[in-house]
């Protein structure tokens, strides 16, 4: 069993400055997660958790305890004294068998529980989009930075062996030098969702979906857009849509001179894709984002290239959960820090201020 | 032999208002061709005739008579006097072995040949783009019209059967309601061709490449684009962009709410794809514009769907061809008439005016 976090810095604080202090210094694995919010999200990641060596679920938090927390408190063996509601969040500090949080709500309640979290001294991996505006996400990263914990943001896709290919691919220079980007992310969404509604989701089908083919270019190009282009459209006269945008399409341009367009949607019975094109050649992948079976096919300077993931759902999960618990580990940066997160609500303020209305 | 166009004409003008003259009210198959500009689609398009029952090539015109004119003349049996150079190409309207022209040359001679052939008497099949502005467009589709001769874009495309199919599946209601398309045709174009030169083609990819996706969106759509979104970038600093665009990204909205988004370059070693997307299904034409092995696939209300043309190239050429001999005789307007081509230098201008520069 680690060493406290709180006694720790206690410790640490009456001998050194606490800025220098790496946190968790006696940390241990498995890494042990509280889920914060218990719908579809958190439980595919506790699924995900319960398959690793590296990480373990000892913690629940909701705002309906009653109806939500027995389910995993049977199936992961969790405490009744590590079960918390949105009032009781902030006696997590005292928990001891908490070293994180997994943040699995609405886009909305992000930045308030991260900051809670990083005040009671636990590391956070936090869903994306990581915010509703590049402010919070600002505010996110310095209060983790103060409470000094890890802040990770869950861009699944980036601890993918088949996507790591992918870009290890296009940045190696097989398909020549990359050119240009085009992707979308498109679904029908059923009414009734919080994504649906502003208050909670701060946009729509970008914030949720467009972000996937948004990231998967940042992350590629490895530079940030300078100039946007975009347009909204809501084509379905639906209830559905009375608050967020049906449909987007956006460009970026980067300052290398890549361009890169994409496209989401919550009115399309769709499909989601990345195609990277080079001077040389080409990597489709399709599907893309899904929990498994994700794809990659081309053209490369070598000749035809396709292959599939043979990971099963939810690995992506269990890879970026592991992930964290290195970096604490580790002492080490996560390749999806507050700091990735920060980039994608910036982009996706820029893509929506040129689209210059927030509904159509 | 039909009745010759011009004296039908003078016999027409003596009797009857010019202006409510049926053109051709004698014509007969096959129709008699002068292909305008020997180059390589002149190349497939006299290859197409020589396939056709309705359609006959029987003359030739180019700024290289003596290179270019013998090859063409002993393939198809052209006749010494029907071959003409740019200097003595009015006297074509002499010429009763010619009842019309294809015009293969570069996008900036479009309009002058069309006007010159127009006031020659000879029905027009022009190459896209239709000219290098709208203002161009108006005038052919004036002076075709001022002659009482047909003039017809060559949109290859809207006359395969596999598109047709296509077409008719997505407004047919098998993926339910149409809400956004998302396209692209990228290569990588070699230095030395006019269509990198700005004088010749009016533009770089979008004008050659790009105007594939606009024109299969709005024909599908059947709707024109009320706004537009664009960014242009030329990655490569390479000799081939200094007067064109290599590549650009731009969306469309219609006054439907339909939104689509579509990219071309000539830097790429890319591809060529339209998806349309519905509210229960989508389809995805890819390779959606080459000559031959059109494909498409996708969901419908019904189930997947995955079908391969099995055109033989030049087959659209001529179906296109044949559909004019067809529009002659019936007298009946072109499916791809000028204003269709109209209709898509409109959109480009819009799209280049949202890029907000000529290169980049």
């Amino acid at each position: 069993m680690s060493m406290n976090r709180r006694s720790f810095v206690k410790v640490a604080a009456s001998t050194a400055a606490l800025s220098a202090m790496p946190s968790f210094a006696l940390a241990q694995q498995p890494l042990r997660f509280a889920a914060v919010g218990l719908g579809q999200i958190s439980d595919i990641f506790m699924k995900s958790v319960s398959q690793s060596t590296k990480c373990k679920v000892t913690g629940l938090v909701s705002g309906h305890v009653a109806e939500k927390a027995p389910k995993y408190k049977s199936l992961y063996g969790v405490q009744d004294k590590s079960i918390y509601n949105y009032e009781t969040f902030a006696e997590i500090a005292h928990d001891q068998n908490i070293d994180a949080v997994y943040i699995g709500l609405p886009n909305s309640m992000h930045a308030e529980y991260t900051i809670r979290a990083a005040k009671a001294g636990k590391h956070v991996l936090c869903e994306k989009p990581m915010a509703i505006s590049s402010e919070e996400c600002r505010a996110m990263i310095d209060a983790c930075k103060k409470a000094n914990v890890k802040l990770m943001i869950a861009y699944r896709v980036h601890y993918d062996p088949i996507w790591l290919k992918v870009k290890e691919l296009a940045r190696s220079g097989a398909i020549g030098e990359i050119q240009e980007f085009q992707g979308g992310f498109r679904a029908n969404f059923k009414a009734g969702q919080w994504r649906l509604d502003r208050k909670f989701s701060g946009g729509g089908s970008l914030m949720d979906l467009g972000i996937y083919p948004l990231n998967a270019i940042r992350w590629i190009a490895e530079e940030e857009p300078a100039s946007f282009a975009a347009q909204i459209a809501t084509k379905i006269p639906d209830s559905r849509f009375a608050s967020v945008e049906e449909s987007i399409e956006f460009s970026l341009k980067m300052p290398s001179g890549v361009l890169a367009s994409a496209g989401s949607s919550y009115g399309v019975d769709g499909d989601n894709d990345l195609t990277i094109y080079g001077s040389d050649g080409h990597l489709r992948i399709s599907p893309a984002y899904g929990y498994q079976g994700v794809r990659f096919e081309g053209e490369t300077k070598t000749g035809p290239i396709d292959e599939t993931s043979k990971g099963v759902m939810p690995y992506q999960f269990t890879l970026e959960a592991d992930h964290l618990a290195d970096c604490i580990l580790n002492k080490t940066e996560p390749w999806t820090s507050g700091d990735e997160g920060l980039k994608d609500l910036l982009a996706m303020e820029g893509i929506y201020k040129a689209a210059g209305t927030p509904i159509a």
